[in-house]
């Protein structure tokens, strides 16, 4: 299928920054034909299959959402302002045992991606159980993801044995490996302190192996470090060096409590960083030294963790908070400015994850928003930038890998009713197991 | 008109805070008549003139927007992520004193309220120039407000000869202190720093017999405080404190530099605070400690600030990042619980101002948002609080003093596409006068 989308101000967030208004974008199969400013020429009227008008709309990259639990929006609002420990060993650790499956997976993916698509996003990088399933929900909405399965040296539900943790991790490689052009597999390691030294090293060696990423929860609190010092006489990062786990594949989430020697390390080995701001304020876990691994030239993108600890996967907000935290912490209104910010959910992340999206040019692959401006908080537009980062909050038309997933704010795939029944039954059983009312 | 809304959620805030599901509320007048869980008994449905079916709705007092100047909603994005004082003075002071006049004032007004509508304010705090056009804008729209006309000792849009800037305050009370039930004038006092301690007292005095309110900005930056122990040798508070000008009318907006002497002043006097996140972040001034103030009992109430700086006046957004903010800040997850943070926006302002909204309950004024929780960032619901501060951003209906002012998303008193004609003409006069493109 061929589409024009014409007569929108376009934002490339290309090598130039180019801003088309008004201007074209012409997608065939997956991939951008071409793009540019003032009205496309009249063939290309007749050669796309399908044409919008994007009068009064913006156009831009497909958000990429760099860290998520997508299926855990089913804890949404579950147990919140809680100590981490009470809401880890009181709720989501029992509810995990005791009713995340297969069903549980693939129904919590997709109400994550429905929300995720109705804010912009085109990618989502995803860590959890009974993985295979999460696979599954975005290849029904037709959601780019690099979807990573859980490993960890406990019990978890898919894996009641820690010893066949590594050896479900590799078969899901294997599966998922050749499935398509926009799922690619992955490794999520939980942390430094739920998988021993052995498991960590095996699962990179893995990773390698199939040439993939591996994720890690790595100094999100101070309890954290504390543990892994004591353990191992080192702090997280150095850990993790001195294990020979990091390199330009290895993406560490949240890495709140590092030192300037350990930014060092991170900027040396080439690992990526992502940062949760909102997940890591509501949970009060600590907030990583953003600016300062972005002068480092630290790849650094923005992720929403999941809608249990934040409690939205709106990717427009954390580029809002992510732009607001930093400057008000520093006390310095010019770092973190909107430019910045937006490159952390397109450009940043689509380099970190090797994917040819993340702007709009000639021969990248065609994931692309359109958003509508009409709401009351979307103008006068003095600054494009600033809209994106401040004011955007939602996306009106998602096209991934040239499909259109999302049109005027309806879900093509599915039958949205029909996953509000699911998520509804769902979580009337989490409602009786912890006996609320 | 009566109108009667059964079938919904219903979150009341009240004393008890006492939640209907399903239940309804009647409204008759202006007044909220009764309300009670179930359905409604019969006659409700035959007395009514209107009848609204809420269900999978949640029905809860509007909210109040504590502080905000509505028309510079015009300089949106105008000019972000700058020095504070780059900000006021090469870009705001010279538009407010090149094209800020009535027709700004009313035209800006309408647009704020219009976003503040939408996202579940049914009542405003402002404070700006040419505020007889704030209250006719407001009037337009049906919103409730207490409106503050600007006072500084410095040429003023609406004042060039800073003389009379309290006898056109003066004037400004005079003229609409009976005006309308929905609208309390008041004063703005723009800051110690620009205003005499001269002018500061007679403005409250003014206030005073009167028996409204004084508004000011204190202690905003580090900058404020040390150039008010240059001028008077005290920190801001104390020399308001001094000046016998603090009382239960007088709101202090921002109070981000105080100490924990001030702060026992504060809940001495009864003043008031307003809280400001977003825009205290975003601009990078310092961040009141609010869990402290609310631990002594001193009303805090939360404000959006303009959308010059914040960038969008959604109480909800504000309340999600006034509970999260503190939470990462003080690393402690409980803090700024959800209940504590919609006390925030609804039943403490309403004290504040005495105003007779805030919560549902029989007698109370008819100050009610609809919210539709359809949006799939809005379930499952496990708790109602978390759901309102952490995921809702919208209203679907919003109804003030008993009229419904937007259903289902569309405002009733004004053709919206007018507005935007008009905001985009006065847009177009910025652009140029500052030479952008």
């Amino acid at each position: 299928m061929s589409l024009l989308i014409f007569n929108g101000i376009i934002v490339t967030l290309d090598e130039n920054n180019n801003l088309f208004y008004p201007g074209y974008v012409f997608i065939d199969k997956n991939e951008i034909k071409s793009l540019n400013k003032g009205n496309p020429p009249s063939e290309l009227f007749k050669e796309a299959d399908k044409v919008i008008n994007a009068k009064d709309k913006l156009i831009m990259p497909g958000l990429i959402n760099a860290h998520t639990h997508a299926a855990m929006s089913m804890f949404r609002g579950l147990a919140d302002d809680l100590p981490l420990e009470t809401w880890l060993k009181d709720f989501i650790f029992p509810v995990e045992r005791k009713l995340v499956d297969k069903d549980f997976v693939y129904w919590g993916t997709l109400l994550a991606g429905w929300e995720m698509i109705k804010s912009g996003t085109t990618c989502l990088a995803d860590g959890y159980f009974f993985e295979d399933k999460a696979i599954e929900a975005c290849k029904t909405l037709g959601l780019r993801g690099i979807l990573a399965q859980g490993v960890l040296d406990y019990p978890t539900p898919d894996v009641p044995e820690p010893k066949k943790s590594l050896i479900n991790a590799e078969r899901f490689l294997k599966k998922w490996k050749d499935f398509s052009d926009l799922i690619t597999p992955a490794i999520f390691a939980h942390a430094p302190y739920t998988c021993s030294s052995e498991t960590l090293k095996k699962a990179k060696d893995i990773t390698r192996n199939y040439n993939t990423f591996l994720f890690i929860h790595v100094a999100e609190t101070q309890w954290e470090v504390e543990e892994i010092k004591k353990r191992y006489g080192v702090t997280p990062i150095y850990y993790l060096y001195h294990l020979g786990i990091l390199d330009e594949k290895t993406i560490l989430i949240h890495a709140n409590w590092i030192s300037d020697e350990e930014i060092s390390i991170i900027a040396d080995t080439g690992a990526g960083i992502v940062h949760n701001p909102e997940s890591n304020l509501k949970l009060a876990t600590g907030l990583s030294p953003i600016p300062k691994l972005l002068s480092k030239d630290i790849p650094v993108a923005l992720g929403t963790d999941s809608a249990a600890s934040n409690n939205n996967l709106n990717l427009f907000q954390e580029m809002d908070t992510a732009a607001k935290i930093h400057k008000g912490i520093l006390l310095d209104p010019t770092i973190m400015p909107a430019k910045t910010v937006i490159k952390m959910t397109t450009t940043i992340p689509a380099k970190m994850f090797n994917l040819n999206t993340g702007c709009l040019k000639k021969g990248a692959l065609a994931d692309i928003i359109i958003i509508d401006l009409k709401h009351p908080s979307l103008f006068p537009l003095h600054n494009i930038y600033s809209l994106i980062v401040y004011s955007i909050k939602e996306a009106e038309t998602v096209i991934v890998n040239g499909k259109i997933v999302m049109e005027k704010g309806k879900i093509t795939s599915i039958d949205t009713k029909y996953i509000k029944e699911k998520i509804f039954q769902i979580s009337e059983k989490i409602k009786k197991f912890l006996k609320l009312s």
